[in-house]
């Protein structure tokens, strides 16, 4: 293979991973149109595209395997082709989450429409445009862009908070709709869950323009925690050896 | 470096995350022992057990992507390489599971002790005991104990339906003590993801061991899918160039 082909492969990888993203994003969108529109119809269009991103991420797994194997990658082209890998199963699980929400709605048909004191639609907003923005962040390389979706993640991660207790104070107060409530708060759950999974798309964007893991760089808990706990302090299983060389 | 010298750094690569995969098993059991101990000196070890987990992972990675960038792996040490990235990433992410457990334990402490219609405990023994086959068929090489591994998470699955139920009704006829009911269906939700992380992790090694991606061939309800589902009705979205080449 020439480089030049090499590099066409590459492009090619790309434009797949675009393709899954798309799917993972118009699956995140139709589960909560299904949720809000009490569809069934659209739960099984979610199902069916699911069919069609299970297909496509082995396909892309095999293409990226192929590239490492045909070639002897450069430095660039090899955290390229690890984060389209890491990516791609990131996108995928977007995907279950959908699927996981459309179960959610089924249940949901059972019983009368509630009124709950949370908005589905705006976190799922949110974390659709983070799933996009990481995603766009990857085609254009730009790390300030992937910077800005770890950013979002943590409203995602404040309304994941705030829904939960509005939804526990509410189950309280009407027990007779907590079926409702029960099956919303695993809806939020399941949004936070793509939330993570932009946040990981995010840091895979960085790790592969900077080669700098900013994994677990930018958690202010963690970091706190860090401060918190000295290295010379470390837990009794962590392993003597594990300062990066 | 010679191939003894790049088989003598695979070994060094499987070393380390094998203790990687026991700080993640030992997290859970902890923030179990946790919930059931209401102890919060076992949350903070869970907590500086995570920052050392976090820093093994990208220690892993680096290893890895060190052993990717010098030598042209051929094709069964390159599935090794990439299974290894794999599995460090839902190692962690069970780590992350462990952690959020034990946030659940924090709030559980600001309320009595409530009598479940569920046993956590019992759910944790499977779940860790999936992280722990599956590693053990990742050593071994095993791809009869990997799919062993796949059964188990049907159990865990059928525990996290079952008490979804128990708890959404205990919740109506108990609506006073629904922070505890809450808090116990979202520790049951992170530990049916941790038997998701060790599902995908024998996936992982049926992948390196066969070179056969067995991912979303084993479920019966997408394999039952793709029989109702024929290839020609595929949803609008879907590319026309999945099928693999």
């Amino acid at each position: 293979m020439t480089r030049i082909r090499f590099h066409q492969s590459l492009g090619d990888l790309k434009d797949k991973l675009l393709v899954m993203a798309g799917m993972a994003e118009q699956a995140i969108q139709r589960a909560i149109e299904a949720y809000r529109e009490r569809d069934l119809s659209i739960c099984d269009l979610v199902l069916r595209g699911e069919v069609a991103i299970n297909r496509l991420e082995r396909e892309i797994d095999q293409m990226a395997l192929d590239l490492l194997a045909m070639e002897q990658p450069m430095a660039i082209d090899l955290r390229f082709i690890l984060a389209v890998i890491k990516i791609n199963a990131d996108l995928e699980r977007v995907g279950d989450q959908a699927v996981n929400i459309t179960e959610r709605v089924r249940d949901l048909l059972g019983f009368a429409t509630a009124d709950l004191p949370i908005d589905i639609p705006r976190m799922a907003n949110i974390a659709a445009a983070m799933v996009r923005k990481a995603i766009q962040s990857f085609i254009e390389g730009d790390v300030e862009m992937a910077r800005s979706v770890l950013a979002m993640d943590d409203d995602v991660d404040r309304l994941n908070r705030q829904y939960f207790y509005s939804l526990a104070t509410r189950i309280r107060e009407n027990a007779g709709e907590s079926p409702q409530s029960l099956n919303a708060l695993v809806i939020v759950r399941n949004l936070e869950r793509v939330g993570d999974h932009a946040t990981n798309i995010a840091e895979d964007v960085i790790f592969w323009v900077q080669g700098d893991d900013v994994r677990h760089h930018i958690s202010a808990s963690v970091a706190g925690l860090q401060k918190i706990i000295p290295a010379t302090s470390q837990d009794t299983e962590s392993p003597d050896n594990t300062e990066p060389a």
